[in-house]
């Protein structure tokens, strides 16, 4: 099934999650203006895959049934289907501005498939047959999940087990013939509140000790003992405020996070992926993790277009787009988006498939791509405002511009060149404010994993020692035999013979 | 005299200035909950001159009646005043986190000082007489004003004379016998609300047919005609959600900006200090410019001072306070933060004296300490929001954390190490969002002018030709007079005989 | 033909070029000591292509004969012998540890295989087919050959027909029946001496009044009238002292570049490519241009392999491989390389079919490769550097190491950690002085072409049109049509709506 | 006294120094041509304290003897000594294009007088004593010295008691009534060979185990049982090529650096300065560090005047001085390098009387001064080559332009705008090759320490202590005194009333 962007919203009216925020319980997660431009945005991820011009990148054939299913839902089969998933990624960002919160999920689909195939065939489990039962549902019913991954974590410097409290990573408390029953809660989890799912993995490696804590699994999002507390984000009460001083109303600000918290939550044992197998933890974290990483170079380029594209117009409304230095910002926002965007494609069609039949991205430059977000994407959005100014935060806002008395001095003022009406400039101007002062920012470092789990991954993953065997051959420590194939001796001869010359 | 902090919020309430926000008009400006951390901010520079342990730093001595003046509206008499201006500035930073918007207008009162005299040594004018007077009024009444230079520009293009609406640069339009009428705006203007004056100057260098846009003056916060229009902040509301979600509910982020109506504004001759000559725009301008980019070393430089202690506070809150990628982050944003401190003081030491009798900056310096901010400032709030985490963005809100039904969660699960309440680590993760994520970074880019501003300056004042004749000294194009003292010969002989040998 | 290295040495051997250097006129390129490192570099894009290891990468089936060829005369045929191509660049910077020069002559048989097809479909002319049988003929006979693309250019702010003297970009002095006389000459040409022959394109778009200018053409090294003026490089005379001191005595350092002059020389229509169409210069400059810019991520990369690995056995040598800032260093280093190979591969896999039925490159991504050469190998260097320790430039001269007095001193001093020898570690040094201090840098930045040419190409690629619309929808300036599906009305009700809630 | 530089030089051949360089036992070093650009550019420091116009700058009044002398056997006794010293530094930068080398010595000098005063306060030793007398015939005799730290190291995961071969630091291995015998090695020492003296410092902090080796020692260049053996420097023996290939053939490339031998040499005590005083290893290391890497930003900041002034002519000579690409690199290369120099600036005027009565820098800017110079200094040196362009690695060699054949091929094909000669250009190129390419870049990485060094240094002393208060109070963890002399009440009571307002 492929669910329209109505048929999605539509969709979460049917569910009754407990959610707060901002000191309310909420009763329509679709119904709140505040959650509004997060189930817009997640809604564009259904929307797009009903319309012919996307339908190639939006839509895949489920391997499963054959069906053509919404690519969000899809176990990657293929280096094409990798390459389209970021391709995809892109698109969405373009089209949304913002973050359309789905790919976790997707992410963690394809993470669990890989890692229940390999623990099935090392524990004669059958993880992989229930997880392949449970993605066909998602498929089926075309389904918006939550990744959870991150859990509260208390003292860094403790293990799970080590904690004070035993619930600051989530855990199995109990296990009972007909499911298990999980305490705990994950934290900072992107598009929960209007995901129909959540599906939770574990954050870190864990060792014996810990093994109550080696946990995958599936919860629908209204279960029993699970509650949502909804995150405030820079700036997200402006969408209040009235459509203009938002920036970007339609699809707001970064993902709409939530801390989900697990009181005694029952678990059937069908939606149970793994538990207690922690030797198979680092594998499906630094699954997970890279196809989640790679996905940066996507969806965060797409967003680079539009930024660049408001830097390009304002430029334009002063009068200055011929301005050398507005060329100069423009072209460089240019190369490190691209840059991103090339490291997301390599890292793709570099894919390969694994046991599973499943197709992952390549580890390294998965790690490469995300390590240069938390970096350029920064940089980028500074030159954005280089370009725009500092009325990106000294604009009126829009109820003075509509009012009465002196709306005509902010028509009057904050007019540009001949071709832009100050409604406009105000509209780029607070997308641009939307887009490169707020959240988006921390969420580019620390979405997926922080700077410093991706330079860990990347020294493990560079292959040094063949580097240093390259560094013997050249510097003469060890023979080059096609040297001496070219010169028809040993070095040291040549080099006698050479010098003597 | 020396106010105290709460003597000038008392004062402010003596004003009755015509202020804009949020679509209503503004009664009181000292007792709006939305402008209170701007006028407790500005508050500090009163305060702090107040406690024997700042004397030496916020007190001066006026050069025109020998009274003990507050700094902030001392021209500055010799180096070491330049020097201690960093150092208030510094200091402040440190106290409020924030911008406390008096630099402004101090750095107009020395700007136009310097110029004023200049103008009246090659016009036999007085502005520089009526305007020692207006100073003298100024630091008896201990005053804040609001140094206002940014006008809305329109179509940048196009000169002032060239737009199509006459107004979009502030201008006059009549001259009295009395003194002359206003009209224009200026945008952007940092502390405006809560300042007692507008000090104007012009924003560009002004040729002959812009001369009616060659302006200094000053007038009260409420004269008649002037309209004030209080512009939006990232994140402004949020102080009305709880003291915890603001991050620094006592003194607010940055500076609160205004956009600054004159209709027709009649001013008097003893508070203008320059009209029409515009061969003398560029200096005024320069001298500003140059004041006021010295003092970004000093006030951004001390508000890392509070968010690199922050980050380190968290850092340890997680426990993670040794490892050495914290460690290293740490050490970078000191890095970057003392480089900017180390141009700032340089370009202090590096001060001289002007023909007027007051001290000036090394202006080749003074822009590069601006340029280092725009640039230096991003790298360590990305550091901070490094440390941080991603929580800065996904925290719940205060009313959360204060209900009754899921309080007891955010308590839990955003617990850290022991030694450290929920509400504490709450406090600083909304303190790193305050500093690192939102308008104070758009601001250190374009307070002082815009990089591009800056780059022009310092290819200016860069001293290329005289770079150019070392190069040519030392690759041999022109004679070494010192090597030939050396070597006893013409460089030509000499390689010919070393050459030989 | 597959030449072996031997084989091409031998071959060299066979022509008489007119080569000077230091001074003298060279006799044989293949014995003269100081081009021997880069002979042996070309060497081993011969000898590496019989060696079944690396026949996938190395070797090509030619679209002309069906022949198996080497790749390096090889017009690509599809997007797998694009990546190929730059995979063969980064095994030969590994293998090599500097330029192996023969890419640029590869480069430019792509580039005119492509512009010569266009030409004739609009001109008619047989440019086309008789650059066919030049191209069968360099196949068959596995010839290496000199891409020339620069001109000495004069003054830069002149067009070539403006310069005092006509000759400073190369053109033609007369057109006769069997060919042209060509007359200029052409600098900083890699890999020349060694070459078997030199194929010329213009350096830049030409007008009409330029015409005589517009030129692509090949003749033989030893063509009578060509000189070849052999260039300095960085530390060039070191492999006169030993072989430790040169640091990589086999292969030497970058690519050995020279000045070509042209006095008069005739070239024969059939190997004349383009000759006055002046309206195609921009499509060959282009087009050679992409494909050489795209390699800079294969061959810089392999080499920084090199010099990653060296860097790791010197710390290795000196017992700080765990040290965190030596890790943290090797990691970044590894960031940088990958973030570059990343790009290389990116606009290879985006690769397409031209209408000549050759793939070219992505363009706008092959200008990122180049121009994140320009400054993350320089970075990457850096960090070698930083990990090498100043020793790098202050070691002993071999002579001083094999000193029967002093030796001693060197070998006892210069130990490090048990398990690596004194000279080992000199070899390492001097590998990493070779690569991070010298020529590699400048060929870095200025190869393919600099970084000014690299930004107008992706300012002008970058599409910055469509991103505008991107913004203009984003920010509601523009209809959203997926939007209004989604919540089923227009923008402006929708907000009126959500306002009101 | 204060010697010329011709002085200088004649003192050199007085010497008679056991000195190995190129696998040869140098007989004069003042006659060896590889030596001389090291001999003349250290003769600059000589000479230019001749001259009027910089003897302010140069010379200095001893505080022993009240002489007049050469500021580099100066002892600071102010700031504005500090001041001066840095202005020093650059201004022989200026003149030279390189490593004038004496202010080791002088920093040695500084350092020692120091320490061995607090030795004798705290053990009643005679070390300052012995030092000044010491300092007065240095002084006298207007000594240059090398000053000495680095030793080989060996393992660096040991300390030096625990090496294998005990001699991989410098130690005592006898006392004697007359004096003590040591024997080890110093390594990298720049400027050894054209010294007089060699003043030693341990290298690092030594625990009680290493006593043996905490030594501070001065003897003389030709004191029985001192080796030196020269080290290579990138293009080293260019100098020998002719002028014009050198690139600096007065100056030189960097310093000149040697391995100092010392075979059981004898110390007499009244040359003693620390023997054992292991605790004192750390202040000695530390002063000594502040002060030479103060020195940083100013003379590398010289060195950049000179290749700002190439890059600006060879721009000019190219007809491109006005592209913006061009004027762009130009004002970035002089920010960076004036931030350098802010930095020397600032850490200088910050100085401060230690209780020996001698002026010391501030240490924390200290370390920022260097560690900015690691990354800055390759910065503008990389945008020197951009400006240059490829030909710096490319230009044939003097011999060929002077050859009778191809010389005047160079002449016409190198030929750039009018005004300028080919001999010119080629003598800019070169000298931007030897400046921006060659041996300064890793000079600049580790002189004075490396930047994991400086970054331990910056580490404990910013003061984060300190900073975590000021983020206390600005989060409202600690109550703030201020704000409630302000507000007039607790925190606490004035946002509960501002919030219900």
């Amino acid at each position: 099934m492929i669910k329209s962007g109505k048929e999605y919203v539509e969709s979460l009216r049917a569910l009754s999650p407990v959610v707060y925020a901002f000191g309310e319980r909420i009763k329509s997660v679709a119904d709140y203006p505040l959650f509004a431009p997060h189930v817009n945005a997640a809604a564009m991820t259904y929307e797009l895959a009903n319309h012919p011009e996307f339908e190639d990148i939006l839509r895949a054939k489920s391997h499963l049934t054959g069906d053509v299913i919404n690519r969000f839902t899809h176990v990657h089969q293929s280096v094409d289907d990798l390459v389209k998933k970021v391709r995809m990624m892109r698109l969405l960002g373009q089209k949304t501005g913002t973050c359309f919160q789905r790919c976790v999920g997707l992410d963690a689909l394809n993470g669990i498939y890989l890692t229940s195939y390999d623990i099935d065939k090392k524990y004669q489990t059958e993880y992989h047959q229930r997880f392949k039962k449970y993605l066909k549902f998602v498929q089926e019913k075309d389904l918006m999940l939550a990744g959870a991954m991150s859990d509260p974590k208390g003292d860094r410097s403790l293990r799970p087990s080590e904690q004070e409290d035993k619930d600051l990573y989530l855990r199995v408390v109990e296990k009972k013939k007909e499911g298990i029953i999980v305490r705990g809660a994950k934290a900072h989890i992107t598009g929960t509140v209007n995901s129909h799912e959540i599906i939770c993995m574990p954050t870190r490696t864990m060792t014996e000790d810990d093994k109550d804590y080696a946990l995958a699994l599936a919860v629908p999002i209204d279960a029993q003992g699970v509650t949502l507390i909804f995150g405030r984000q820079t700036n997200d009460t402006r969408r209040l405020d009235g459509e203009l001083d938002a920036g970007n109303a339609k699809y707001g600000i970064v993902g709409g996070e939530a801390l989900i918290v697990f009181d005694d939550v029952f678990v059937p044992w069908e939606r149970v992926f793994m538990c207690g197998e922690y030797d198979f933890t680092t594998e499906l974290v630094e699954t997970f993790a890279g196809y989640h990483r790679s996905n940066y170079g996507g969806c965060k380029v797409g967003i680079s277009d539009v930024v660049i594209g408001a830097a390009a117009l304002v430029a334009e409304s002063n009068g200055v787009e011929k301005a050398h230095h507005i060329r100069d910002n423009l072209t460089e926002m240019i190369l490190l988006a691209e840059t991103c965007w090339s490291c997301s494609l390599a890292c793709s069609y570099e894919g390969y498939k694994t046991p599973s039949g499943a197709y992952t991205i390549n580890p390294l430059l998965a790690n490469v791509v995300k390590l240069n977000i938390t970096r350029l994407n920064y940089e980028w959005m500074r030159l954005a405002q280089d370009i725009a100014g500092g009325i990106i935060i000294t604009l009126p806002s829009e109820k003075d511009y509509r009012d009465k008395d002196v709306g005509r001095y902010v028509e009057k003022y904050f007019k540009g060149k001949e071709g832009f009406s100050t409604e406009e400039r105000i509209r780029l101007y607070r997308l641009i404010e939307n887009l490169a002062v707020g959240a988006g920012l921390p969420e580019a470092m620390h979405g997926a994993g922080s700077p410093a789990a991706q330079k860990i991954m990347i020294g493990r993953r560079g292959n040094i020692e063949e580097k240093k065997k390259l560094a013997r051959v050249v510097s003469g420590i060890k023979e080059d035999i096609y040297f001496q194939k070219i010169v028809g001796m040993k070095e040291k001869e040549y080099f006698a013979q050479i010098l003597r010359a």
